[in-house]
């Protein structure tokens, strides 16, 4: 196990109707941005929800952040912050929304020249403007994490940033959320969490038997899960273990004292940002044709996973970690999303090109565990993912 | 699943020569207590490292905080808090010294008649003294809760207290201190780690799947690291397995959602309080009567961690059910812990119904998940584990 530290302040209030608790975790006198996206949730109740909670506060709004958070949309509510003098975020929606929120609560107490220079420049935030979410869409972790991914249209770029003080004060878990949210999306969101735990274990063993447990714990549960949501999404017991091993996922604590890959994500990024493909989609893309090329590297970890979360006994490892490789496939067919590229667009040829291109413009040495997956190796894995 | 609301603010410094870290962790010009137990800290070699971490800090020192730590030492270590105005609290040591420390940091800001009301009144504490801790004995996972209990001689109480100001501000965990620890302590530990979880398992299943699965990884890697680390305490991936299995077997994050026992905490404290036996050996003495008297109610979970944890399939739910606990006694003498009552004392007879009086007298109405666990129930119990 490697040394580590591990601190998460978030809190979590977690369950049924919980979404009024609100009003017990905003500082009083705090003028309040509430930010959502496309306005799902004024159809769905839950905007209703939050205007009861938020009924002793001074509260202005903000909507339309989109899928993907867009750079030049978070500059207006940026605006926003400064006229109106909030005091306090309020994200009200799933992952874009939340991480459109940090990147508003780092922007709006950052002194430098430009507020893309945080994401370029890969500044750490270690204070930010306070903010709340109530999580809409189980799936990206970004209510229990510091993290965020930012895009801007004019680059097609898609960065990421994060630091301490972008940890939500509180995040308000209500499984029924999940009872609104087209079939699509839950599917999204039981990729998007399973493929943060692969990012997170999928490695090589490393002698941490307690992560890899709890990483597999994920994985079984979301399995389970996942069949019984996108068949009744009122099915609570089954939504409530979908929406917390989301959170699970990606708070952390899986990730401590293991080595990680995260080139699934690297590469996926390129994929939203040249098709616009589902963040989601793109790691299906790539994640089956990335272990596949780093077969030799990942085949113990593989097996292993064969074993326990997909109780593969017959064969030897190599025979395991490949079984468990087609499982996976089967399981994202099952959840009805696509596992390859030109199942997507028509437009696949030269991809593997222009990403490899953009990685050796930005510098890239090496993705994944072992820093190694140079740029022509990551054109290996995209053109094998057509 | 229930509702649930979880939020742990600790921050954990974990790894290979990680004490001298503690040093960016105090408060500058912070005066600084530093309490420890026996002085076995003297011997391994850590005082010297947290003295060394703490060269720049003002320090002052007490020493002798014991073993369920005693109502009338802290009185003691209070005076010179208050005397001092001491500003940081520094627990050096195991769940004994750190609990102490949660006390004296309640206290310390208490504005009450006694401080002995924060136990007898169940105070919460909302803010302490901050403390922080370097823990040399893996075991109560108090290095990453809010909870302690304080034991008083002069009355055979043993009785807790606790509150969200009670969290450390940050845990140092170096598994190399386990190299140091007699091999009865490690004992110890595993059993009281096995305990906390099983406290917060052991009842029905209640559809928290993740929380089951995570129960039950820290289950699975107590028992393949236990017999390694008792074999060779500098194993290092084992020692570091272990230790983060504590911490995690009680840090707040399993019991969320679930319905929780913890009767065999409560009638164990009374066998620490009447004949002073270790208090992780209290709980392997309750455990097995406790589920065998219990049966009907837990056989279910019971028949589920014999499928997952001690991959037992054959029988019906009933024979799996009884096949566990038979295995948790083997495994229990294994760590070479003893698990009657009788193999630790002659004089047994009569604690029955004392223990049930004690019950009576202090009001307790029922334990255990479904608080139905009466004081004559109790008396059954412990009579089953003479």
């Amino acid at each position: 196990m490697n040394n580590f530290e591990f601190k998460n302040p978030t809190k979590i209030i977690f369950g049924k109707d919980s979404i009024k608790k609100l009003e017990n975790e905003i500082p009083e006198n705090a003028k309040v941005l509430l930010l959502y996206g496309g306005g799902s949730i004024k159809k769905n109740g839950i905007y209703d929800q939050v205007q009861a909670a938020l009924e002793n506060f001074s509260v202005i709004e903000f909507g339309g952040i989109p899928a993907n958070p867009e750079y030049s949309v978070l500059l207006e509510a940026l605006e926003v912050i400064k006229t109106e003098n909030i005091t306090y975020l309020l994200a009200v929606g799933g992952g874009s929304v939340i991480d459109g929120t940090k990147f508003l609560a780092a922007a709006a107490l950052y002194e430098g020249h430009s507020p893309w220079d945080i994401l370029v420049d890969k500044k750490r935030t270690e204070v930010g403007l306070p903010f709340g979410t109530v999580l809409t869409l189980p799936a990206t972790g970004s209510e229990m994490n510091s993290g965020a991914v930012i895009t801007r249209k004019e680059t097609k770029e898609k960065l990421g940033m994060g630091g301490p003080g972008l940890f939500p004060q509180f995040s308000i878990l209500d499984p029924q959320v999940i009872t609104s949210i087209p079939e699509r999306q839950i599917a999204n969101g039981v990729t998007d969490a399973f493929m943060h735990v692969l990012e997170q274990y999928m490695t090589y063993p490393d002698g941490a038997l307690l992560q890899d447990r709890f990483a597999e714990s994920i994985l079984q549960t979301l399995i389970e899960v996942a069949p019984r949501i996108l068949e009744d999404p009122t099915d609570y017991k089954a939504a409530s273990n979908f929406m917390w091993s989301c959170t699970m996922a990606l708070n952390g604590l899986i990730q401590k004292g293991v080595p990680t890959d995260w080139a699934i994500h690297a590469i996926g990024h390129e994929l939203t940002a040249l098709f616009g493909i589902d963040h989601a989609r793109t790691l299906a893309i790539i994640a089956p044709s990335h272990y596949k090329y780093n077969f030799e590297s990942k085949k113990e970890k593989l097996a292993q996973y064969a074993e326990r979360v997909w109780n593969i006994t017959e064969g030897n490892t190599d025979d395991k970690a490949y079984a468990a490789i087609e499982k996976t496939v089967d399981f994202l067919h099952g959840l009805g999303i696509n596992t390859k590229l030109s199942e997507y667009t028509n437009d696949y040829e030269g991809t593997a090109e222009t990403i490899s291109k953009r990685f050796t413009d930005r510098g890239m040495l090496g993705l994944g565990e072992h820093h190694d997956l140079s740029p022509d190796k990551v054109a290996k894995i995209v053109k094998m993912a057509y």
